[in-house]
């Protein structure tokens, strides 16, 4: 436990000095609810108040209406990852599977079953197993296009106030993501926005299937909030080289950077910004 | 179509000043994904764009690698309101489910089934049938305490500088929403941080019922970023009369609100705020 935060070494670029050094992340790892043993949903989340969250969230669905409802909740020893085969319980306890138990003569509801789909292929349920699920369904190599990206601080820094002019929606409402792709020259490509950070990236996405552009090699995709796993995720299913965002990552959207070569940015405000992971793509001197 | 943004009626407050308007808010619906005719997830989002957020969606989870994999996406003309049950096919599109068909040949996915539970209840998919579920599944009613609340703008405008100074592990990586849970008088009771919007509520709603304290009459609950659907949402099952936003609400977000009774604050900035729903709970005057 204990997990709250992580550290990972970041790039910082700060009015064109640039330095290295130790940042400290928001940790981020999947976690699966079960209802009397059954699976019944998986959210990431930041570990800790774990089974505070399961209770919670089964009062929001309507399941749980007062502590007397509740028997217990646990986590499950048999969740575990690094087992041999033959050893059942073998491995160490994830801590990222709690079951709540429903006191006796508690009707179990008739829910349907909430699961996010990268995870159905994880053995195990951690951090490490979302990447796996990641690059074992991944379509496209990431690529940077016919040459090498090389892209300045200054064309990155450009980029949210360009965002920010085309979202039309934002500026009656002040309620919208935005997502926005660009070229490597940092010509506009596209935005799109919703209320909800990944359907605007989702769009992003499926605008260019439509239009027969997948993979979206030498693009720089850039979001208006925070860089989760599944927003990463989405950057590196459809094969797009650079993230940026204009607030901080999580633990779990850097080591998927790492693992895959995407090249992460965040925190890019002004003329600053931190890179978390490939920063060949960066021009750094 | 064209529901990208709602017209709300809502009460400015601007330093001290009290003036009633019509503002402008982001539109957010359900919308039900579906896989060759096979429902597969259902996600809040803002209308627009909607195949392309369906391609998007299933180019993240590895289902379509490019336009050669698809057929066709349509709107499913038998997904509507207010038909009669002796007329199949009556009734009006609410251009909420959308059927995505795959290119003969590409195998479909062993994929398990997405759905956010709230929805399973309903029948036809849209912001109504939303609202409706929520009604049916409440387990508490909405209450003030003991005796009416009656807040002052002031007593609300305090609240944002707490929940911040409170929040540890922002403050160490920027990267974490926020959540906390105060008395009528202003008295911090609880705050949670997570990478997820939702878990920092639901963290707070679950201790509170492990503790027996549900439900949370009298309380309100402020949360760092915007007012989805989904919050409002939690804030009402777990019986808080009053959720407050630093950021924007949703238009689905304040019709709950209007429907159950829950006191919805919006851009509670410095000594400004919007009230959208409940506003008998604010001194006005």
């Amino acid at each position: 436990m204990g997990r709250v935060t992580a550290r990972r070494r970041v790039i910082r670029i700060r009015d064109g000095a640039v330095g290295a050094r130790p940042d400290t992340l928001v940790a981020e790892e999947p976690m699966e609810i079960r209802l009397n043993g059954k699976p019944l949903a998986i959210t990431m989340r930041t570990p800790g108040d774990d089974f505070a969250l399961a209770a919670g969230f089964l009062v929001s669905e309507g399941v749980l209406g007062g502590a007397e409802e509740l028997a217990n909740i646990v986590y499950c020893a048999g969740a575990t990852v690094g087992a041999p085969p033959a050893v059942a319980g073998g491995g160490s306890n994830t801590y990222n599977v709690v079951d709540v138990r429903l006191a006796p003569g508690v009707p179990l509801p008739d829910i349907a079953l909430e699961r996010n789909v990268y995870t159905t292929s994880s053995c195990g349920l951690c951090g490490k197993a979302s990447l796996d699920a990641v690059r074992t369904t991944a379509r496209h190599a990431i690529s940077d296009g016919p040459s090498p990206m090389r892209l300045e601080p200054a064309l990155l820094a450009a980029l949210p106030d360009r965002l920010r002019a085309a979202q039309q929606v934002f500026e009656r409402t002040g309620g919208l993501h935005g997502a926005a792709l660009f070229s490597a020259e940092g010509e506009l490509l596209d935005v799109r926005e919703d209320v909800g950070r990944h359907n605007a990236v989702d769009k992003i996405v499926g605008r260019a299937l439509q239009q027969g552009l997948l993979p979206l090699s030498g693009t720089v995709l850039l979001v208006s909030g925070r860089a989760s796993f599944e927003l990463a995720q989405k950057a590196v299913m459809a094969g797009i080289p650079v993230l940026a965002a204009v607030s901080a990552p999580s633990s779990l959207a850097v080591d998927l950077a790492a693992e895959t070569g995407l090249t992460l940015v965040g925190f890019l405000r002004g003329s600053s910004m931190n890179v978390y992971a490939g920063e060949q793509r960066v021009v750094l001197d």
